[in-house]
């Protein structure tokens, strides 16, 4: 994906390919949160005026880094997991045995394709972790885009949480719908954090 | 910037050179909000069961298209918008009619940069329609998209609101302080209906 143009990935997430889809998009938008935070480091390192938040910028910068590499890899692995639902979904249906296998193979599928999206949720937490770790020392010229990495962390996050409440609406474990419950409460707190810092910031 | 990879072109974000920074991401945030609504039209037009809907799906697969290009135009405007400030403030201020010559010549510059998250911001709220106009009759399969292309929606909104608000912190004319700030409370109203829409269809 990497290599791909923006022209011909816009191009894939349009069409009827149901994947690139809602999930790599999710990913996407933490993708250019970190890259937000990695260029506000960039513009503030090295000037004498923000000194004192040279070793806060240095290491978020490093950080920043990964995070950005890890959401491209999420919207990788989001269509490879979405594949997984969908070919699921293909098994033979005939007879009660094929049935049964069929079901419990949607199900693991389900829950596996959960993971992406809750991974993309923790991941666009701790990115916006680092937009608030930098706010303080920011180079104040481009505090709006400090700002603009919470935005889009924050759609990360929200995204993430709409692809893991229709992947929970089609399991029947109620152990594993009850931990996705939990788990979207604390994403939906995560949002309302990322809500409120933009809201400080501006 | 089509024909950019994503990597290369989230390097760049990442870099010390402050274009493309938050203004390209929120034209980018509307690129992909255009783009799923345009997979899930395709994944809704000649299907027996949404019949009914295949005008709709139609123009706004046309419509959605268009939104998608003016999208990745605007990301690649703002970065000449944002260079026309930088070169403004770059201008000579030696004599005190370089000075004023240099201010009139920012101011200009302010106005001009501000236009573009504007156009983002409208841009956005017109995607955002089309995901309303889908809604109906969207293949059930993929409503989440639909869900997932207004946050995308609402993060270009909100990232557009920063964009306008801090061209227009370092405006002094009056009358262009009084517009933007009416733009920015319609666009503060397009975000809480953005908000709504998501959560119901969640």
């Amino acid at each position: 994906m990497r290599e791909q143009t923006i022209g011909s990935w816009l191009g894939e997430l349009a069409s009827a390919e149901p994947a690139p889809g809602g999930g790599a998009v999710a990913a996407m938008h933490a993708a250019m949160a970190a890259g937000l935070v990695s260029m506000v480091c960039e513009l503030t390192v090295g000037r004498p005026k923000y000194a004192e938040h040279e070793a806060t910028m240095r290491e978020v910068l490093k950080e920043a880094a990964e995070r950005r590499e890890e959401a491209v890899g999420l919207a990788e692995e989001d269509a490879k997991a979405f594949k997984g639902v969908t070919d699921a979904y293909k098994l033979p249906k005939g007879t009660d045995e094929e049935k049964a296998s069929r079901t419990k193979a949607i199900q693991e599928a389900l829950v596996e394709a959960a993971e992406v999206p809750l991974r993309t949720a923790a991941l666009a937490a701790g990115i916006l972790e680092l937009a608030k770790r930098i706010r303080p020392g920011a180079n104040v010229n481009v505090l709006s885009d400090v700002a603009v990495a919470a935005v889009s962390a924050r759609a990360a996050l929200q995204a993430a949480a709409v692809n893991v409440a229709v992947n929970r609406a089609s399991m029947t474990d109620v152990v594993a719908r009850a931990r996705l419950e939990a788990e979207l409460a604390r994403i939906g707190d995560e949002v309302a954090a990322a809500e409120k810092f933009i809201k400080e910031i501006r």
